[in-house]
């Protein structure tokens, strides 16, 4: 069984993360590809306790703390529901990974990014996704976005604008830098950002998105599709 | 006003750990010493959630996450409780701190233990107590002490024998080279445990309790007691 392919998506709040990365895993099931739906911080039992102590509203957690937490949840994601997956032959489309350590503990709060790098690489074991799309928008869009959702903002969302700034412009220097990182326009309805990641997948997988039909999961990237039924 | 001392109770499960430090507090608060009793991980708001998800009963957690999640703890535990304590004069009596990193995930669970030490510097900022107390005993005796509280254990007490020898061993180890770690046995009754406990603190604070009601708080270890009322 061919091992499956790790996407995922990053960029700030409002940005539409979750819309996005939910149309990209219905879009591969409907193309046969056998996909788990992750998020982070999250996806497993301590993972999702993590996420509720990180994202509580009104709690003060010192920046270092924050940074631990994260990649806590992350060495557990990795090994309890990323690598099985993969494993297995599945696809997994993350909502979020290791670039939004980097954007919000790195640029955000200003951790230094070799000590981001090294906890990252330990949470991870340096396992590395196969493509990251970052959703790009102003960041005064993504907060007019999250003011229509008819919930309260948590903690990071209620930042100050000059932070989320940070974060959006340290995505924009991850995009440019980091291997296998596609910046995609945000902007527009999801139909329009949904069609530029089509595109951005087609590039990168050709053998199994580039004609109507003719692909399926298991091909290497630049080759023709192979083994794609054991995926499925 | 001079700094408060910094004391930190170790040892593995069932040794008494609890019961000795609100004793030790009890004694210094007896003495007119500010005193907080503190337990790790805990101690804050976002340091008892962490301990909900460490100790919960029944609960896969792979060793790194383990790992983060004590050392995120810590890092809160020291910039909103210990530190602020002490730079306000008083005494810290913390149940646990960084050797129990070293012990549980270090020597049991086998991690790097120069990874431990990265990480714990890291979470500590560099703060080492004045004075370890490692309580030692038996692992079997720990046991029976455990079983006989009215209470479930909870998922690090129910280790296996060999995970929480492997404990014991690496705290016998750390106490004979780590600087400031005494070893204490925790055998017999708890006013013997205790009683071994205040001749270790004359001969670290010995300005402070050499001769009953004579000392104070703020003495400089093996200098003569001085602005003692200025932490009390």
């Amino acid at each position: 069984m061919s091992r499956g392919r790790f996407i995922v998506v990053e960029g700030s709040e409002g940005v539409g993360k979750s819309t996005q990365a939910a149309r990209l895993a219905a879009f591969l099931r409907s193309r046969g590809i056998t996909t788990e739906l992750l998020r982070e911080p999250g996806g497993t039992a301590v993972g999702e306790g993590i996420r509720d102590l990180v994202l509580a509203s009104g709690e003060a957690i010192p920046r270092e703390t924050e940074l631990l937490l994260i990649v806590a949840a992350r060495a557990a994601f990795v090994r309890q529901r990323v690598e099985p997956a993969l494993s297995g032959g599945a696809w997994v489309v993350s909502d979020r990974y290791d670039l939004s350590t980097f954007a919000y503990q790195g640029h955000g709060r200003g951790i230094d990014l070799d000590w981001v790098e090294q906890v990252n690489r330990y949470a991870t074991s340096g396992l590395t996704p196969d493509l990251y799309l970052v959703l790009d928008l102003p960041v005064r869009d993504g907060m007019t976005r999250l003011q229509r959702k008819d919930r309260p903002l948590d903690r990071i969302e209620s930042e100050t604008l000059g932070f989320l700034r940070k974060v959006r412009r340290g995505y924009v220097e991850l995009a440019g830098s980091v291997a296998c990182a596609e910046l995609v326009s945000a902007s527009g309805r999801p139909d329009e950002v949904e069609a530029r990641i089509r595109d951005v997948l087609t590039g990168y997988f050709p053998g199994t998105f580039s004609a109507r039909g003719s692909g399926g999961a298991g091909s290497r990237n630049g080759e023709p599709a192979r083994g794609a039924k054991e995926t499925r």
